[in-house]
């Protein structure tokens, strides 16, 4: 794997309000995709190291919805939104981090075949204003996707993630 | 009501890619919700004159999904996406157009009490790309806006849309 790769890489769009992230994988697409939809995978490796994330809903398909809670150390963040899209290349989903209850984010995640057991993650994040994606980037969010992202690498290493039959369209 | 907003005002914004439509209704906002949610009502007016619109799937809810297809004249155009939130003053939710399966929109819908018996109906969609927004805005959307819009003032003024209790929060 391309070592400028293993940390994600984080950009902020100059013309519109979006952010994407992208990052290298040792795995399949089958297997990323996997580990953002199976429900006891995704709640291993998301977030970041000593919070522990509980599902409150997890309907990992198109047309359906998740929720999530995040806490440590007494404190909870909710996370919440809608599938409008779960296909083995691509999920788009909306997310909406619940302390800030009327924000909501277009996210869009695809799994790019790189060859070589290798899968480039690109996630696209739009929000509706300048203001409210750059407060996303001065959130300090990057630790956590950093940190999330390290657990799905170890998780992968240690086999723990199966590309379904039903992912590899 | 004000005659300039008997027709819808649709305006692009300049500096991210979003479109705004704004529209009077002499109607209360929990008239204006169920309009958007009940989906015998919905279907009655949605979309231009002569075209036939045939739910899918519709679970106007949080966390809910919907579909549909709007058929004319031997043609059929499907349209689909998830509902982030629904909620009496507040809709958001996705939005594809089946012929352009991987342009997604982020669409908010307002329901602005403007007093006696006057609601304000603010819709806000979101693209990712200005070029998609623009495609929007020259796609001629506007008549089936505009004639949908005034099938919705015609059900409106029979009392055929009656405000839900569950929708006067």
């Amino acid at each position: 794997m391309n070592d400028a790769m293993a940390t994600a890489r984080i950009e902020a769009d100059p013309s519109v309000p979006v952010f994407r992230i992208v990052r290298d994988f040792a795995a399949s697409p089958a297997q990323l995709f996997r580990a953002h939809t199976d429900p006891e995978l995704f709640v291993r490796w998301v977030g970041p190291d000593g919070m522990t994330t509980t599902l409150d809903r997890w309907d990992a398909s198109t047309g359906g919805s998740w929720r999530y809670l995040a806490t440590r150390d007494g404190m909870r963040l909710g996370f919440h939104g809608c599938f409008h899209e779960v296909r083995p290349d691509r999920i788009v989903q909306t997310f909406t981090w619940e302390g800030e209850p009327d924000g909501v984010a277009l996210q869009t995640l695809v799994f790019e075949d790189l060859g070589d057991g290798r899968t480039r993650l690109r996630t696209q994040s739009l929000c509706d204003s300048f203001e409210a994606r750059d407060a996303w980037l001065r959130s300090g969010m990057e630790v956590g996707v950093d940190q999330g992202y390290a657990k799905l690498d170890a998780l992968l290493a240690g086999g723990r993630v199966v590309g379904t039959e039903g992912a590899e369209a």
